[in-house]
């Protein structure tokens, strides 16, 4: 005998754990299944998927102790601090990092038993369609378990794409998983692939004192990004010295007991060779769908590994959904959350909307790149006539106290309507800057709105305000 | 024969040089009369006003340097480094602090030469009216200079109040001005104000290792505060180690070549003294306008010091208008900017408007205090039926990992509609988080608008989001 749910969420990551509980609240009788992706010491599957896992959370952790690092070695002067001596014990700073994982892990427990979302541990697959629903074979340590449930939601979410020929072992070649956990600092760090995890990692491990060099096979640095954000950002990063060797082949890549060779030809077309103590292999991520039996509900993936939904996350199977990394969009944890949200809402009876064209972007190097809507090349792709308003944190009070004036904030608006079609922003507070951007955008503000609206003195955020007065070129302290 | 303007605006603080820009934007012929309240070394006149010399931009200054000091000293190690012998060098980190204030103030002169806007240097006084305006002296280092304007703004800001027996030299009893440029670090420092200046100096100079005692002859701490977030704070400034003494009474106040000694009634009715190095007195500001002559052209000054003027700033003689702290309300930079613009844009013939319910308060205090709309207390007072939602950075993701999950946000809407009618937040970056929760009232977002916009993960602005769905009691993450 199986037991019944109203929903069963698979995979307790951002997006999973968010509609188990959104679902919870909405009074549907909820399970969320997680397998032993991220098992704690004693075996227990851990919940929060990637991103709490080994992803955005963790990260930030290190981000924020290298920073600290970085900021004591090369800025406390600026400040008239000396100090002497300055050592990182990178076991302590792993273990605060892990620290807060168990943390934040732990209280999704607390989340799910407030929420009344009963948690299953072990591997879910679809055995078929039944009455009024689906059942599900989950393979946990005590065997095999059945459940059935009237609407389903895949949040399986994505796993790091390796490279043919590379193995990743996690302790010398490495994806986002081994980059976290890094026994001492690597003399010489590898990095293949320019996209957000392997700048951000990259940049823990420089600022740690790793000698880091950056291979990346595409021509264009930051491709997603708006270019003028993305041109900006490779000075930032050659200045603080990550060697980004863009529009690379990779060859044969060579690991031994020391480390590990890798072949390349760069963009001229001269074979060269790297050889690092560690390499990070950061190229992007795949959906995972291994083991789901989709076919037994007469589901498939995609070209792309995806499952195939429509604008409300339904699949092609009513009563299927699918949110998050495992469909198609932007790989981020906040967009599988919204989708998490309008799913349960929807299978509640409810509305349901995910507005995707508000949903912002982040890179937390440092500094940080956050925008929302459309780049400046996307614009004029479009054909759509627009005016630019750039602003830089130079002339920033509260930017110059603390010491952070790099970067600027575009505002992108309508030429006739004056609508704001996007905000790109590089500072270190980007990802809490970025917020009053897709406020204004959710209520269709124009530039001139933005300019309106008061900002406190001192603050960042002025910035915002003078850039969006520079579409017009009324700005008062620029 | 004297130089005639469209507008001549009195003072170059926030309020008069912004004012000044946004005229000069315009078209229209602008002079900016600025005394020397703040002389460079060559006994030139410093634009930027209180705000630029001796108030927002110093004090965050040296903010910055004293939190990175505290942070180097007690929070190093929880990332795992070890420093030894951190010293801070005062008269460095206040050489920083003044060439922060060079650039800025330096940079209003060249915004004044863009904008077409004319510094006069000088103390102007109003001498009368003339045909189609009016006539002004200044004073300037070369005698007397006369012009006229068809329309004044009066900007002359405020300067800090003093109390009777309590003589400010600056070295030893210090206002604002002095607290700034202490030669060394205090053993003990006495503040009597538990104002927003006082907690902002008083904890610069904490951090930096003096024994602060804060002497507040009002019973409750921060009254302008919500009561949540004012009882909040001082339990968070009580563990930083400041010595906070609500409801006395201050005696005699003796300084001598060793220090000041403050006698006073504490709460209880005891007497009491306190002996410190130095001593802050930071007990609110009075309007300036000593020398402007105002009966010249028929104005005076009301019970409070300031000159009367109505929701458009203007003064009771058409055509004088005054800004910022010369007049009612919130002694705010940003509130005497937003005024400067709507003046000169009704000038031009323009609308003009400033919206006075989505000002924003900041106390720049380790966290920082920020708040937008009304308080718990008023609504109460105001008989109006709320709901609110409050959440912890604790359970903030970006919050641990920056070792930054002291504060809450709470966010109060109105029970029937959900307009959202306030915003409070305690965070190191509440004042650039407080930018989205102005921008949601600015455009009568609903508690629920908030919590279903799209906020980027991991940042500090979910909790911003999850307090708006906690009005609902259906906050997800906590």
């Amino acid at each position: 005998m199986s037991t019944q749910y109203d929903v069963v969420v698979i995979g307790a990551g951002p997006g999973g754990y968010i509609a188990a509980i959104r679902a919870g609240q909405l009074g549907m009788k909820v399970a969320c299944i997680e397998g032993h992706a991220y098992d704690d010491p004693k075996g227990e599957p851990r919940l929060g998927g990637t991103c709490l896992n080994v992803g955005c959370i963790p990260s930030k952790a290190l981000l924020a102790s290298s920073e600290e690092f970085e900021k004591i070695q090369h800025h406390a002067e600026d400040h008239g601090i000396t100090v002497t001596g300055a050592k990182m014990d990178v076991a302590k700073m792993i273990k605060r990092k892990d620290d807060i994982v168990t943390k934040m892990t732990g209280g999704i427990q607390y989340l799910f038993k407030k929420n009344k979302v009963t948690a299953i541990k072990g591997w879910a697959s679809f055995s078929g369609k039944v009455d009024g629903g689906f059942e599900l074979t989950v393979k946990t340590a005590a065997g095999e378990e059945k459940v059935t449930a009237k609407q389903v939601i895949v949040a399986t979410g994505s796993k790091a794409r390796h490279l043919p020929g590379i193995t990743v072992d996690n302790e010398t070649i490495c994806d986002n998983e081994g980059a976290l956990k890094f026994g001492a600092v690597p003399k010489k760090l590898g990095v293949i692939g320019a996209g957000v995890i392997g700048l951000e990692l990259g940049s823990v491990w420089r600022r740690l004192g790793a000698d880091v060099t950056v291979l990346e096979a595409m021509p264009n640095f930051l491709a997603a990004c708006d270019e003028g954000v993305a041109k900006e950002m490779q000075k930032i990063f050659t200045k603080q010295g990550l060697k980004m060797n863009m529009g690379v082949k990779i060859g044969e890549v060579k690991a031994s007991k020391k480390g590990v060779s890798v072949a390349y030809t760069d963009a001229d077309g001269n074979a060269q060779k790297l050889d690092c103590d560690k390499l990070i292999v950061s190229v992007g991520r795949v959906p995972n769908t291994d083991g789901l039996n989709l076919e037994a509900v007469g589901l498939k993936t995609n070209e792309r590994g995806q499952i195939d939904v429509d604008a409300h996350c339904q699949t092609l199977v009513a009563g299927i959904y699918a949110v998050g990394d495992v469909i198609r969009g932007a790989m981020l944890a906040h967009k599988a959350e919204e989708e998490g949200v309008m799913v349960a809402e929807i299978m509640a009876g409810q509305a349901g909307h995910c507005n995707y064209d508000t949903i912002p972007w982040v890179i937390y190097t440092s500094p940080e790149v956050a925008w929302v809507g459309k780049t400046e090349q996307q614009l004029k792709q479009d054909g759509r006539k627009y005016k630019a308003g750039q602003f830089p944190f130079m002339a920033n009070g509260r930017a110059l106290g603390q010491g952070d004036s790099q970067g600027f904030v575009k505002v992108l608006a309508d030429a006739t309507t004056d609508e704001v079609l996007g905000v790109h922003i590089i500072n270190s507070h980007a990802s809490d800057l970025i917020a009053e951007a897709v406020m204004a955008m959710e209520f269709k503000a124009s530039s001139e709105d933005i300019g309106r609206i008061c900002h406190a003195h001192p603050s960042l955020s002025e910035v915002v305000k003078e850039a969006a007065l520079a579409c017009d070129k009324r700005q008062l302290n620029g």
